[in-house]
């Protein structure tokens, strides 16, 4: 959401984002749809990986997403169009300086946003505010120490702990996934449900393979690695030996699994 | 299975593993059910946990359950009389020097069993030798390394790495969830299918923090603490600090999750 974003802006990272969109659609977003007419607040949409989704789940909803990024936004609105979507407005906005009045929305959509924040709950409190009454917020995140692969291997875990480090430095937190329970509800929201969904992957499954373990969980690793090298929080060689080790497991007898957490909450009656 | 059995064979051990069961039978066994008629082998049955499930849920099926100590079987005997079920017969036997024909059974049954073995895929090939071609068996393990909660702590990580190497010194493998892919792979079984069955539990579930986080998953780690520190594996002071913070990620703005994994599989036409 700033300069510190810590997966970058380059062609590879949006192709990354795509592949990720589409092997998570169904295990993210199956139980995610707005009523007609319903307004829904998509936060830090990027270049549109869930906006697309929200917009064809609920055809009959009206999308307003923003994102701090002009260019992100212009990808984004860009696909929009291309795919016939109509019911999506972009703009562009700071989520900590929203140009919306109180109660605005029906429901706000938050999707591998608040990791990257250095104050998650302010944020969450702030769209709460621009939430009606009894409306929902929806919030997806990760949560890379979830990872375990086989075969298990402790280089890989530092390689990932690096990444884990260079996005703490910059102010915000992997690891929020397994938070969203607590942070819910100190952000003042109710009936707070969490459900977690794994991405289990096994040789059963070739395509999950090649879609999250390489191109999407690895390529992230593998996207910090300059970051993490010149933050001196891990040796190259080390480094790279984790990555292989990431890609081991994802030869046909090795395991892969993450963990993605779903919190979805309503704003209280006044 | 043997004498290096690390959970122990204890009151309090029996408790934690009646909890176990009451907790998780759902999530665990709510897909497991056999056919009137069929002849289910149950292997290391303990003191009968699962047998009263299995039994339960298919009352017309016909359970051998067996295990290697006289002591569990006659508890898991008094508990399966005292339910009234009739479709259990108990025996002594160790899984590796089977008293059974080739192709005994319909059906194999494994529950928290493997993890204690030093030749799991020695194991699976026995028992796949006692099943009938097309026949299944259901392999359901853990992997105590798949376990991360909120807050996040090192020291209980360090608390629970050193069951890891405990139940490791003693031949066993507490990761061995992850890995019942290729493991049945390699056992030679078909149409291998495992999916993994998190517990995740937040202070919406005070009785998954009770029954679950407290008193089974942290009462386990606390059994393991005089082996543990008489293997030299950690400190005393280390291990405790270890334990209060796992009952800290029992409190209700805490979060914690296990993974369990279960396999599936068939045995391939002659």
């Amino acid at each position: 959401m700033n300069d510190s974003y810590v997966h970058g802006y380059e062609a590879r990272e949006n192709e990354r984002l795509q592949d990720q969109a589409g092997a998570l659609v169904e295990l993210l977003h199956d139980d995610t749809t707005y009523p007609a007419g319903n307004l829904v607040l998509e936060v830090g949409c990027g270049v549109g990986a869930q906006t697309l989704i929200l917009a064809r789940r609920s055809p009959d909803a009206q999308f307003t997403s923003i994102d701090i990024s002009a260019e992100s936004l212009g990808r984004a609105e860009q696909k929009t169009a291309a795919a016939g979507l109509t019911n999506v407005k972009f703009e562009q906005a700071d989520i900590f300086d929203l140009p919306y009045k109180s109660e605005s929305f029906d429901h706000v959509f938050v999707c591998f946003v608040l990791e990257h924040l250095s104050h998650p709950r302010e944020a969450l409190m702030i769209l709460k505010n621009v939430l009606r009454p009894s409306g929902t917020i929806t919030v997806i995140e990760g949560d890379h120490a979830s990872t375990f692969f086989y075969p298990d291997n402790v280089v890989a875990h530092a390689a990932i702990q690096s990444l884990v480090k260079v996005q703490a430095q910059a102010g915000g937190n992997a690891l929020i996934g397994r938070q969203l329970y607590p942070l819910m509800l100190e952000a003042g929201f109710d009936d707070v449900k969490v459900s977690p969904r794994m991405v289990y992957v096994d040789g059963s499954r070739p395509d999950l393979i090649d879609a999250f373990t390489k191109k999407t969980f690895t390529a992230m690793i593998e996207g910090a690695r300059e970051s993490a090298i010149a933050a001196d929080l891990i040796d190259p060689e080390r480094f790279d030996e984790g990555v292989k080790a990431l890609y081991r497991a994802a030869e046909s007898d090795g395991v892969f699994c993450y963990t993605f957490f779903k919190a979805v909450a309503r704003k209280s009656e006044p």
